[in-house]
């Protein structure tokens, strides 16, 4: 082997290496029966479960420790279908009842055979998060919001909201560890710890550059690089890329996902798909590329109490809807977007959430507000007499947003720009309001084999988390990724080790 | 060879088919320089080039004869810069405004590479359609309208209307046969005889299946079928594919292109991705596979004399853009459509077009309509109103329509669904109002070479038309693709040549 398999291109990001022939490959430095390649969620719950099936397992991580992005992630996961939580709280809930939700929710065109084993093994997925050391307080945070800031161990994600309590019987699925916040480290901590512990071994700072390929063309090991030197690693039953997605690599938004392009990155810094591009050297299929999540910087309650608008002042959306959705709706609205609240409303909202910053724009008419925000003369007071007309008969014709939220909006009123906090969060001032991640990648089946162009597997090869495409068709709601990660790596964990 | 290398899959579109080595090919067929695989307009223009730059070239066209989609379409090419026609029609027309427009309506993430090649080489683009007996009359079809019911050679596509009349000098550029309506098949029989003017040879019935390919990965020929025989070609010099986008396999579109699934396909039915397939199979790239035209069946001047409404009957762009961004904004915008109109614009709108249907609905009153077509109650009486409002004065702020279109709207009124003319032109009870094809493809240089994953090209592969990702972001405007993929395949046809 004379050359280097990964290079950088002009723009900085790395290009994906050609497969590397195993007739080519002299020795091998070491050698396994299942090789997992990153060691974030997906490949955590891929590693334990090969592992525990009688497996060698070798996970690779680029950085100096296990965690990838769902270490920097609230750490919710989205199980239902009666879990122990669940009932402890008061609510019945059936595989068929969360299915109808996150068809809807993840949609439209959610991948419907995964969708249908990830709802129906749902409360055993739960159970195994437990069994693995993740605890869950029996208790329910019932506010609208992202994350919860207390340790309640349930959350709403939009289950309650218009259209879906129309769909499925409405019912909590966010589960979480008992963290104030953000949750994912405790969560990771605890599955890169149950891989080891299930026998795994683990290589960091060691990045993956190519997939080696014998002459069948089964996929049979891996060339990586750690501190410089190149790493040649022998797979005997399978490579498990869990590699996570491509939001940090700008060329692969461009071509792929072009409308996250300009926004911030919800990422741990290594989502650069590398290993979508290896295994797309080899001929892999990918499947919704253009798929993202977005979050756009509002809190829910402030939304809640006002409205959502976009930069013509026309609302678009519920806004008890879960966050991530009127996200995902704003991304194909015309920017900017504002949430426009009243006195009253802004004094509630501020007094539930004391570190709340002031409004970005304060004004004494609809029409000195329109001025101010650049909305066209006329259209915000359209807009909120509209709004003021049904809210006094507790209705929203339009989107039905929950009557308790229901109020005429009467002067002063006030503006807050999601750029303002966006802007200190991603420290740009280029901040747009909205950050995401991309949800497509390579096209496998329940079992996390990659297919090929030809649609067939490609012998020796698996892939789950991000770098996969999983239940999600456009939309998302939190709490799917590490779920569909956990659930899909834990399958690709057990069938690479037969 | 033992095994078929184009299988159908159990909901019957047919699958990649993996690549063949060279080594296993026993014999072939027919050998020539450059195979070129599709006979539509890019692999005319191909055919065209590859032949006149002295190659023996060979086409093969799966339909008994040449013209592709191109051949079904209006016939449009976007052309301009100062081409003879645009002069003669007294308009003076710059490559730097004609990249300003088309970046942006072809936009957001429009191609600059490729769209500046396209704007600077537009001139002589137009005199390649004059030489090859295209002929384009001097004169200027001034209405707005998806075609020229007239033999004018000249019409807008857009470049007046807000913002692009602020972003670019206006100018027409929509550049057409002297046909009265659909001028597509006049197009392509100038553009196929020319091609086999120029020595082309074509085999038609007959599919390609496979690219064959030699141990250093060049890509050295196709393994075809022609009537259930297979047909083995050797391409000395390189392969040409311009196969057509995807829309036609329900598959890809499910795994690429979603946003058009259960809408109606603009296309000649042979539009299944065979090409891009073949390619992936083979490793190679793919960009912006969810990008995609879109036609709403919408009269164009009905709308501009009303107004175009989502579900919630709020407006949402200016109804006298060019019909396709109109049509590609209500993709994402709750649906139906309507265009509401009064009784003097109906009026008006039907004297000047008096085949037109009579509308769909009509109402005395705003309330009535509303609840005839199930719009929020009160939610069109506000825009109305709004729109009225502004109307008076000239002005339309949110949008910016032309104030010749202004008009206060009074009772009584009336609407146009376009699921009543869709279903009738797909004959399908499920029509949408909705038709489209797809945008994305194969990851192409300015040259049509296709690259790898790795971002090298594919020694021998070439790809151009809409088997290959051109100029477009993700928007569209008429006459483009056939501008792109006659130009983008002239440049692939000399390139293979070579």
């Amino acid at each position: 082997m004379t050359n280097d398999h990964a290079e950088t291109t002009s723009s900085g990001s790395r290009v994906a290496a050609a497969p590397v022939p195993l007739s080519e490959v002299e020795r091998f430095d070491h050698e396994t029966d299942v090789l997992v390649v990153g060691f974030g969620c997906a490949g955590a719950a891929a590693a334990y479960e090969a592992a525990s099936a009688g497996a060698d397992v070798l996970v690779l991580e680029r950085f100096s420790g296990p965690g990838g992005s769902a270490a920097q992630s609230g750490g919710e996961v989205y199980l239902g279908g009666g879990t122990r939580v669940q009932e402890a709280c008061g609510f019945d809930d059936t595989p068929e009842d969360m299915y109808a939700y996150l068809h809807a929710a993840l949609g439209p065109h959610a991948d419907e055979e995964k969708l249908r084993l990830y709802c129906e093994g749902s409360v055993e997925h739960f159970e195994w998060f437990r069994a693995r050391g993740v605890p869950f307080q029996e208790s329910l945070y019932g506010e609208p919001g992202w994350m919860a800031p207390t340790k309640d161990g349930l959350m709403w994600l939009g289950e309650n909201a218009w259209p879906y309590n129309t769909l499925a019987r409405p019912v909590p699925r966010g589960h979480r560890p008992p963290v104030e916040g953000f949750a994912g480290v405790l969560l990771m901590e605890k599955l890169a710890a149950a891989a080891v512990e299930a026998g795994a071994q683990a290589h960091t700072d060691t990045r993956a550059s190519a997939l080696v390929v014998d002459a069948s063309g089964r996929v049979a090991g891996v060339v990586a690089r750690r501190f410089g030197e190149e790493v040649r690693y022998r797979a005997r039953k399978g490579v498990v890329l869990t590699t996570g997605g491509f939001v940090d690599d700008e060329e692969m938004l461009a071509d792929h996902a072009p409308v996250l392009l300009g926004h911030g990155k919800v990422s741990d810094g290594g989502d650069d798909g590398s290993g979508i591009r290896m295994a797309c050297a080899l001929g892999a299929a990918t499947r919704r590329m253009g798929s993202v999540e977005a979050a756009l910087v509002v809190m829910p309650e402030a939304a809640c109490r006002g409205m959502l608008v976009n930069a013509l002042g026309q609302r678009f959306i519920n806004e008890d809807v879960y966050p991530g959705l009127f996200s995902h709706a704003a991304l194909h609205q015309p920017a900017p977007w504002w949430v426009i609240l009243d006195e009253e409303g802004f004094a509630a909202y501020s007094e539930r959430n004391p570190g709340a910053m002031p409004p970005d724009h304060v004004a004494e008419s609809l029409a000195e507000l329109e001025e101010e925000l650049g909305i066209p003369a006329g259209a915000l007071e359209s807009t909120v007499a509209m709004y003021n007309r049904y809210a006094a008969l507790g209705e929203d014709p339009l989107f039905h947003k929950n009557p308790k939220w229901l109020r005429e909006l009467k002067a002063p009123f006030a503006a807050v720009d999601p750029r303002v906090l966006a802007r200190l969060a991603e420290n740009r001032r280029e901040a747009t309001g909205i950050s995401g991640f991309t949800l497509g990648g390579l096209h496998t089946t329940v079992d996390g084999e990659v297919l090929h162009a030809t649609r067939r597997p490609i012998p020796g090869l698996y892939a789950a988390g991000r770098a996969s495409s999983g239940i999600h068709g456009e939309g998302y709601v939190s709490g799917t990724s590490i779920g569909d990660g956990t659930f899909f790596g834990r399958r690709a964990g057990r069938a690479s080790a037969h």
